[in-house]
């Protein structure tokens, strides 16, 4: 049971910092939410605090990973995988939780903003990766799959804020439209209407 | 002096507020953000910091909202301004504070968040109404309206974890091209690529 008790906590943690940050939350929270004493925690994870945080970001960053992996064979097929991975953890938590990697990017511990700009950047190369072996420009990509990234972790917020999943939906459509004319080669820029 | 004290308690509030939310920060932080007495807080917002927060998120509504009508002539200048209006915040603050509007879309108090979305409302129907004075379908405006916000909110957290303007400027550039798309009626959906 000990991989069992880890791994609860580590998702537990998860969610209660994708709900409300870190820094809030103490070591008795975290274990309360993960329903293990507090005694437990430091058996399982002995720095404390920041130890079982660090891990629950880089757990959900890796499981992100994974999904956008798909990328390099359909961006397509990666957009849906990362937008279910979110749609997951809003339904679960009832709208309560997001993404707990912006959450801890927004606080004041540097040694955690910086491993959530490391997810950020691995989670940008593999979109932007998978884009350029779906046929996009490779100049554009970078730029395009950050848009990606900010747009989805945006909508994950509206969708909190309205406890709907339509702020992610609309987000999706107008992505899949972008990622699909980047494919294409039709991103050159258009003309500007005069008005 | 009397308008001074309670602007400056306001404009103090938004930055505090986008930089870590409403709940964790006591009347005392919000007081001493401003350099203004704790006892004269309740001279200014009666009701405490229920009402302070209240307005300061309000207040950052309006100026976002005057910022949008600009919608209404050119979708782009809307656009500019709206991404300027954040990017003056995460200039004044070294990257620390964000948007006020979305932080307390994502706390617990029922009266926030309703005020929130209500403000997200008018931003959205905003741009949507400009999209489509400037020639976009009209069917489609509500859902492009939606993922500028969202993407632009998005932008905003990327640039507060980075300490960097760069993700606002890559999603300003492919929002500029979209909704350039959008108002020359280039919005049909493309054939996928099969891969």
């Amino acid at each position: 049971m000990t991989q069992d008790t880890r791994t609860r906590m580590i998702h537990g943690t998860a969610l209660l910092v994708g709900a409300r940050g870190a820094k809030s939350a103490s070591l008795r929270d975290l274990a309360r939410e993960a329903g293990v004493p507090l005694g437990s925690t430091y058996h399982y994870f002995p720095e404390g605090k920041q130890q079982l945080v660090a891990e629950a970001v880089e757990t959900v960053g890796q499981r992100i990973d994974r999904l956008l992996d798909r990328a390099a064979k359909t961006p397509d097929a990666a957009l849906d995988d990362f937008a279910d991975g979110w749609r997951a953890v809003l339904q679960a938590t009832d709208f309560r939780s997001g993404c707990p990697v912006l959450a801890v990017a927004l606080e004041e511990d540097p040694a955690l903003r910086k491993a959530a700009n490391q997810i950020f950047d691995r989670w940008k190369n593999s979109l932007a990766h998978g884009l350029v072996s779906g046929g996009a420009d490779p100049k554009r990509a970078p730029r395009l799959a950050r848009t990606v990234v900010a747009a989805i972790e945006g909508a994950v917020a509206l969708c909190r804020a309205e406890h709907s999943y339509e702020p992610l939906e609309d987000v999706l459509a107008e992505l899949r439209d972008m990622i699909a004319r980047a494919r294409t080669g039709d991103d050159v820029r258009v003309a500007q209407p005069t008005s």
